[in-house]
């Protein structure tokens, strides 16, 4: 297991926490998955928007000055470490009681580590996907939010077959949501179409950020699975991996192999572009 | 915050975890609210019963010696304090991992606490309910199951007014499921019926006890709010509180107000008894 380069817990440097906390009894907080390259967290103001709407969502206290405190403070330790590439965990836990969901009324606890990355590269080594067996739930209280229940993930990722990369996940009437830690971008002709959020999934901030940049060349919508496997092109982009071209998918439906990358590239681009200069 | 009586982490003592730790990370593990009674814990196979099938479900090993092993120790640990009456919590996480959703090849971790409990009482108050505005996931891969994926919960709980006790939650179909942290049986002429829960819930020891020992007087079946509007008599339960029956409910469609607990208080006196003799 790798081990953290840096690990605070309410600005304290900690790697532990009591077992009264929520998040290890009830998955009741939040996390974002930064990149941080060159002293900085380029999609930091994507990561902060998610959080504070998860908080609203949710009911937990958003301090933002107190995050970004201890955020740039954990950046000063990879600083100092000479750590210039890491992935940092950031979460959020609604704090802590003893036994029974009845909220508490302090917290939140803010949790910060790193982790070794590889360094950033824009445009990563087309993937082979599989449809996966789990569909996800239905629950638009939670939908689009990074919170800590996760076993849905976890059950995908446990039945991934060795041979592929990812899984494609649908929610339980059909429609296309997301990867298991990826959002997906389908090409239809001359535009990119993502997949409405409103009642699965996790709304990534490489999504979020592609929806923005990309204006009217994108569009959010229902996807079935065929209208899938039609794609011209498909990639799928998180803040840790970057974008994905994908080359394979094998569903119940039959399978597709995508050869031609050329849009994504150039979206990849226009991400790097933006990622670097920090527009 | 109630301080635990005792706290074991795989058999040492100890009341806090790495934040390696996947229920911390993600809500994957299990857990069970056990009722410890004058030297025991009469409702242990139910609680065995399903903590296998969870681990069945979830791909955690499942070793029931060593579970059994540390139980026993927290349970002497008890009786040496001259603890005479505790709620003791059994949690299992499904190991450690750095970050990301791919499974450890070891764990799980047993954990164990006790807190303070008032002596078992097998019926108690009649409760003041209203109908939650959280309505539960469909997600038949989890559901029945007492996982630690419990945001629906805390949610319910964060809104429930007042001047109440507790809240019904029905599913995003609108069905009867259960309430925040009990289960649900319903009084029709000369039968007991408690909601089917393939698709959402948690599938509670009491109802499971209860199922057994009132054999063809008890059903489980798909229940519509109307239908518990019109039930004659209606009750909670659960392992920490026993049977409490309703006295109120308040919903959209309705309220209800019930007077009459007399089959209630017949199926808490027959729980008792098998409670106490542990039959």
């Amino acid at each position: 297991m790798a081990a953290a380069l840096a690990s605070f817990i309410d600005g304290v440097a900690d790697a532990q926490l009591p077992l009264d906390d929520r998040c290890f009894q009830f998955g009741d907080g939040l996390f974002e998955s930064l990149r941080y390259q060159a002293g900085r967290c380029p999609l930091w103001p994507y990561h902060l928007q998610r959080l504070q709407r998860g908080c609203e969502r949710l009911g937990i206290a958003f301090n933002r000055a107190l995050i970004e405190q201890y955020l740039q403070q954990l950046m000063d330790a990879l600083g100092e470490q000479g750590t210039d590439s890491a992935i940092i965990k950031l979460q959020l836990s609604r704090g802590q009681t003893a036994r029974g969901y009845a909220v508490p009324q302090t917290g939140p606890t803010i949790i910060l580590r790193a982790y070794t990355a590889v360094p950033f590269s824009p445009l990563g080594t087309p993937l082979k996907l599989e449809l996966s067996a789990v569909r996800l739930a239905q629950q638009p209280l939670l939908a689009g939010l990074k919170h800590c229940n996760r076993l849905e993930q976890v059950l995908a990722k446990r039945q991934l077959s060795p041979a592929v990369d990812d899984g494609i996940l649908c929610d339980t009437s059909g429609r296309v949501i997301e990867a298991i830690s990826s959002n997906i971008f389908i090409r239809e002709g001359q535009r990119w179409l993502t997949p409405n959020l409103q009642r699965a999934g996790v709304a990534g901030v490489v999504r979020a950020c592609l929806l923005e940049r990309l204006g009217s060349d994108a569009e959010v919508a229902d996807i079935e699975l065929e209208r899938l496997l039609a794609a011209d092109e498909v990639f799928l982009c998180n803040s840790v991996a970057g974008l994905c071209p994908v080359a394979d998918l094998k569903t119940d439906l039959g399978s597709v192999h995508w050869s031609c990358f050329d849009a994504s590239a150039e979206v990849a681009t226009k991400y790097q572009q933006l990622f670097l200069r920090g527009e």
